[in-house]
């Protein structure tokens, strides 16, 4: 019930089946979102039926790439398929009922637990969307533009436009024929890099403004409260990655965001690290986790024992 | 003394000469040190001797990658060429003596003035570095992974990491055959763009917050004195670009930062727009310009009064 396909053999069963029903993950991602809208709009043109399935988490940033394929409420899928979902775990709470129907799944993650009747699975790509690509193009030879532009929204989103760490030259050198095959990556780049909210200018100017930095600049310490947020005008859509800001100063080893959630005494921290500092592990020491370069905790009590707390600890991770 | 030549061409031309010198721009960018340092070490791959004039403007930001190939004072040069450089007018002073003497120019400037014995100049490219790359593979079927790497500085820095307007589907195909070619994008895209200093964290941060919106937010106006620059510890490398933010804001189509100059009375005033809005006619009206997208002016008055000054002229050209 796992076999894994190659490419070629995905296009060859794309091509028997029809009437798609194409399933994103929980709190959705650009690669998700437009990897679902690429293949639906590839199937489309391939004489196909298809349609994705109601991400209920979409947000404003990436709904305008997919609300179109939006699956009917009366739609009765004959063929199912998950993209960029590592896990059934993963499905929105409407995918429950395709949990063991999954017919294909296509992943670039390497924790896939290939759940699906046949699995295309590739760990070595950076985005779920270059391997979509591939597969259309074995499917019909080329792709729309509007398959093009779904498909960079996939690529640029998940590799930060090319510039983080998991960019690869099949990313680019994918990128690249999305452009010729028409993906406006002039007019993409400045939607989804190139602007800001003025609620996201104003946040992120409180906490450059305030971010203090310790132990010889190698930990910086940002605080965003409640009140900031308001008075910025800040919405929730406007704080993606902002952990990331303490982060990338430079010196910086280790980059901490404490974030008030539900009160003065509930604070989110978000760390960042660089390598070998392992943010991982400082928030283990406060129940939390999460990955060598990027891990989180939550401390509930008042935001000066929340900052002597981490600084208490942070001597223990900083010194190499 | 203009003839333009083919990539094809300028290989064998390269192939036939020996002892070169490289010319950079002033005010030097990655595009323009990293096309010359690339074009030596791929000469010197080839065979032939090849050194880059020294650029006395040149920033920490790019020596790390042009430094080991300033020509030593006593360089005998037979062959002279300038990459990047419009015009002879953008020679360093030191070049000054080259400038009735170059045999090849290689350039992506649409109004380059042909100043070259012979020029290799294609302005559909956004980068010189694409240019650079293509003569390299045609005089040696590949590059080696330190002219890879500082092609990529070339290309990646002239298109803010693949994603300003000017990135054309060659650029990403180029970068791609860089990355194969061992480039270590992933360290280059972390030193170059996913770091900030300390200082210019500190001076984004108040320039966020003190940042101010007129004409229904199409216009936003940011002010940076000599004073916010000291308490932020920011200095001149600090400043590159930083009037990108008040243009980067959902909504605005002109944004402008003033800067203090040598004194109180003494602004300069750069303008970003977005289509259709038009920063060269505004910077006009005050004895400035530059391009539709980006242009500046320098106004010698306090700072209330040059603001006052903006907001009477700006009404003209925020309605559409």
């Amino acid at each position: 019930m796992s076999a894994n396909v190659t490419i070629s053999e995905a296009a060859v069963w794309l091509a028997e089946q029809n009437n798609f029903l194409i399933i994103s993950h929980r709190r959705p991602d650009g690669d998700t979102l437009g990897s679902a809208a690429a293949l639906a709009q590839g199937l489309r043109e391939a004489g196909k039926t298809a349609f994705v399935l109601l991400n209920p988490e979409v947000t404003p940033r990436y709904a305008p790439f997919v609300e179109d394929y939006w699956a009917p409420d009366d739609y009765k899928p004959e063929s199912i398929i998950a993209v960029d979902t590592a896990s059934v775990d993963l499905f929105t709470d409407n995918a429950g009922v395709y949990k063991d129907a999954v017919s294909l799944c296509i992943d670039h993650h390497a924790s896939n637990s290939l759940y699906g009747a046949i699995n295309c699975i590739d760990a070595d790509r950076a985005t779920c969307g270059e391997i979509i690509f591939d597969i259309l193009m074995a499917l019909s030879d080329s792709v729309s533009s509007l398959t093009a532009e779904r498909l960079y929204v996939a690529l640029s989103t998940d590799t930060g436009c090319f510039s983080f760490g998991n960019t690869t030259a099949d990313t680019l050198s994918v990128a690249a024929r999305l452009v010729e095959y028409g993906a406006p990556n002039r007019i993409l780049n400045k939607k989804l890099f190139r602007t800001k909210t003025r609620g996201r200018i104003k946040i992120e100017g409180m906490l450059a403004s305030g971010m203090e930095f310790h132990f010889d600049g190698k930990a910086a310490i940002a605080t965003i409260t409640r009140e900031m947020m308001e008075s910025a005008g800040a919405c929730e859509d406007d704080m993606d990655d902002i952990a990331a800001i303490a982060g990338s100063v430079e010196g910086v080893g280790v980059g901490i965001t404490i974030r008030e959630m539900s009160s003065a005494i509930d604070w989110k921290v978000s760390v960042r690290s660089m390598l070998p500092y392992d943010a991982h592990a400082i928030c283990l020491r406060f129940d939390g986790g999460g990955h060598k370069m990027a891990a989180g905790c939550t401390l509930k009590k008042p935001i000066d024992e929340v900052k002597a707390a981490l600084l208490e600890v942070l001597p223990d991770y900083l010194n190499f």
